[in-house]
């Protein structure tokens, strides 16, 4: 295999120069206008001493700047680092000591995370709005070298740091290869399919692989990329049919607020894919959607993945409720045991190998999860006797009662089952007799209603007996990574200083 | 890059079990089943002694067999040299000389061949069919060791050795890589996309890369090959309503025959890409296929590219009329003039280079055609200001008349633009005061007229008086490669001997 190949973008430059390759703010980019912009910005990179290999900081929302950046640092061969103006300041300056950028780009509304940075760090700063403040250096001012850039890709090169949400503990920096981001673009592309005229919609944010990898894919397979800061249903579905939306990456609960918002109105005809990810969706849910005609493709994937590792086609959604599907093209998948593969229907933790799988953390210290070539998700999961992937939950977050091994997904799909319940979020809570006990925060439908014991009998009649939550609770929302997935520690926390006296880092 | 992936096959049959891979005589194979089938082969030929590197040859229709053995090849690691049925037995003795393979596979319609060659060579012969002649050996009946072949792929292997057409001289054994198959699988991919209930019609032989390729990339994309042994259009026509075939890959000549016996019927809705080889598209005929409906995509493609290198989007068709578009993902062209890259707008030879690109012939000696990582391809072309290849046909057929350079496929694009002319030929024929004349024989469409005079003069009001042709014959068909390509040298060479009362070797 040849490793290199010419570089992606130019290679769109050329041959559909006025294909949109972004939708911005309802404004067309083509591929030509931006193949100019990175042109001038790879000048400016190489300017501030941006070379290949540099590392590079991005702290800004999904805009037109960022995919700028992110597409000249490929021309210089620097390596970016996004990151997620979610975190606090103290965070940030963590992972900026932890990555060592050269320079850190940011937009107004990362200002004051920037400012905390600046008090402990020297890094230059610049930002990449063009009416700075007073003190603020602007990106658009560094004046461009001559654009002498690399024109193809070392597919072996760095592409990108990526930190993991670090919803199972201290956030890891996972190095992904440009050979990763290629072979997670073609894995999807001969899932999904690739038509020439789709428009997939980045409301995930950039910090994470489910956003970047959109951008990624779609200039890899030379297709539109419709880009919003932040989700917004109201702004989702006006997007959907003004610019004619073919596919969106969601996870579940922005599906839902997205149908809730929309009524009765079904999905337009041209949505052909919503990618679902961060969990399984709730049955009702994908009823719901059915119905509406929203074709919802489950996703398991991970950071370390550059995203999809698996996806469950539409046709199987409701037959393999729960699921994940199968691998994509180039990846495999096993479920690990006591002490080898897992016989089909047997639970044990995930193992992924193939060619879209990163070569390991920007600390090789991290590097503990690996195992003749797999990678060790830390996720628990079994496959079903089709080979069908059901993930069930972190390995850190199951639940051991009295002996017995329980899923918390598990639980929560029972619980998500009842007509009133969104989302539930299970773990669990100290037990003196059992050791531990399961427990539930619930939130409700707007507009639906529960009781406690309502739930406990809906959970009885679906679950075994050590199953069942002991303790329920009702919440407005859950606290999320910038992603959108539930961040169970922090759930699990908040529920034992209000329910239970007493705080814990568990 | 990872330099090996799981077999794409057996993921297909995972992924996608019950999803046909193959429809053939109106009959439907699942990846299931072909994989099940692929199994025993491979079993088959470990039991012949058919190992990782050892070369089998197949001579044989487009048939599901040639797909078991294709697949069952892949799994042991074999290479496969698919053998073009048309030529001579004495010519496919030579190929089976230079390529050496441990076994040779066949079908009835090729038992004459089979039988010729085995005169002279003592291979081991096996018949693919059920019901062998006395004296033959049928592959059915050798039993199966246990199938313990490898399950992935190694991207820097070989994966076949094709013969190009020899329309350029002696055929030559291109090697192709499974790196190869694959980019080219991508290129084509993000060109003209992937639909998941994608169905590609295969008319065209396998022993050709146009042929071969939709069945290499139907299995890396998880979609359907519809396999027809040769071309009869009232079968495609039947086929492309029967089967739903979405795309369609032809020569310009397979094409006009596809739209005279349809008549007025416009293309099924769902055929959504008529890929045209082998030649530039007529206007006439792009015209007529563009009112009825059927989308064509023009391209260039070589057998050292693994079929396409370059497509004409169907936006683009008349607008760019007579060019074969721009680069695939992944694959650079240029032309390279008297002494360097010709600027846009001059003629030169065509070179390509790209991890599509074979990384060599059988024989060394015949590995000429290399410069700085470039593959010249012996072809002349120009491209214009906006990058778009115009092929001007072989290197060897250019006419060169008082010092100008004449290319054929200017020539014949001016008098393929006369409405009776359905296809034409040009090329030099001696001529004591200018070196070389410029020479044609034309084919009218059925039903029109036109006379030598008359198509004089349409030449000369569209072309320079240099390059209008000398001498016009008019005939029923041309010889053809089995890919349905005019064999220019054989044109020339019956030209030469019925008006110009001499034979010619040129």
């Amino acid at each position: 295999m040849r490793d290199t190949v010419p570089n992606w973008l130019e290679q769109r430059a050329r041959t559909s120069p006025g294909h949109p390759a972004l939708i911005s703010e309802g404004r067309a980019i083509t591929y030509a206008a931006l193949a100019d912009r990175v042109a001038l910005v790879s000048g400016r990179l190489h300017r501030l001493g941006v070379r290949r290999g540099v590392r590079i900081g991005l702290l800004m929302g999904n805009r037109p700047e960022f995919v700028e950046i992110l597409h000249a640092a490929a021309r210089v061969g620097a390596v970016v680092v996004p990151l997620n103006g979610r975190l606090s300041p103290v965070e940030i300056t963590q992972q900026l000591v932890d990555c060592a950028p050269r320079v850190l780009f940011h937009d107004h509304a990362n200002r004051e995370t920037v400012a905390v940075v600046r008090q402990t760090l020297s890094l230059p700063v610049l930002n990449v709005e063009c009416d700075p403040r007073e003190g603020e250096q602007a990106f658009d001012a560094v004046a461009a070298d001559p654009d002498e850039s690399a024109t193809t890709i070392d597919l072996a090169a760095a592409h990108s740091i990526i930190y993991t949400s670090g919803s199972s503990g201290r956030p890891k920096g996972v190095r992904l290869t440009f050979g990763n981001v290629l072979w997670s673009a073609l894995g999807s592309a001969f899932n999904i399919g690739v038509h020439t005229d789709d428009r997939w919609l980045a409301c995930l944010p950039f910090c994470h692989v489910g956003g970047l990898s959109i951008l990624l894919r779609s200039v890899i397979y030379g297709t539109t990329a419709v880009i919003h800061n932040g989700f917004d249903p109201a702004r989702v579905d006006r997007a959907l049919e003004a610019e004619r939306v073919t596919i969106i990456s969601v996870v579940a609960n922005m599906l839902q607020r997205l149908l809730d918002l929309r009524g009765t109105r079904p999905a337009p005809p041209w949505l052909r894919c919503v990618l679902a990810g961060g969990g399984p969706v709730p049955l009702a849910l994908l009823q719901e959607s059915r119905v509406r005609g929203f074709a919802v493709t489950q996703t398991y994937g991970l950071t370390e993945t550059a995203s999809q590792a698996t996806t469950l086609a539409p046709a199987d959604a409701e037959r393999k409720i729960g699921s994940a599907g199968k691998p994509l093209l180039g990846t495999e998948v096993m479920v690990w045991g006591a002490d080898g593969p897992a016989p089909a229907g047997q639970a044990g933790e995930i193992f992924v190998r193939g060619p879209s799988v990163s070569p390991g953390y920007l600390d090789p210290a991290d590097d503990t999860n690996r195992q003749d070539g797999w990678l060790r998700t830390g996720d628990l999961g079994r496959l079903d006797d089709e080979g069908y992937l059901y993930v069930l939950g972190r390995r850190d977050d199951m639940i051991i009662c009295g002996g017995e091994n329980i899923y918390p997904a598990e639980v929560e799909a029972a619980l998500q089952a009842h007509a009133s319940v969104a989302e539930a979020c299970v773990y669990g809570v100290p037990d003196e007799r059992w050791g531990a006990a399961v427990a539930a925060s619930v939130r409700l439908r707007a507009g639906w209603m529960a009781t406690v014991d309502e739930l406990a009998e809906h959970s009885r009649r679906r679950l075994a007996r050590f199953k069942i939550p002991r303790h329920i609770e009702f919440v407005d929302d859950f606290p999320r990574t910038a992603a959108g997935k539930i961040v169970r520690s922090r759930v699990r926390n908040a529920s034992l200083r209000r329910n239970f006296s007493w705080s814990s880092e568990g």
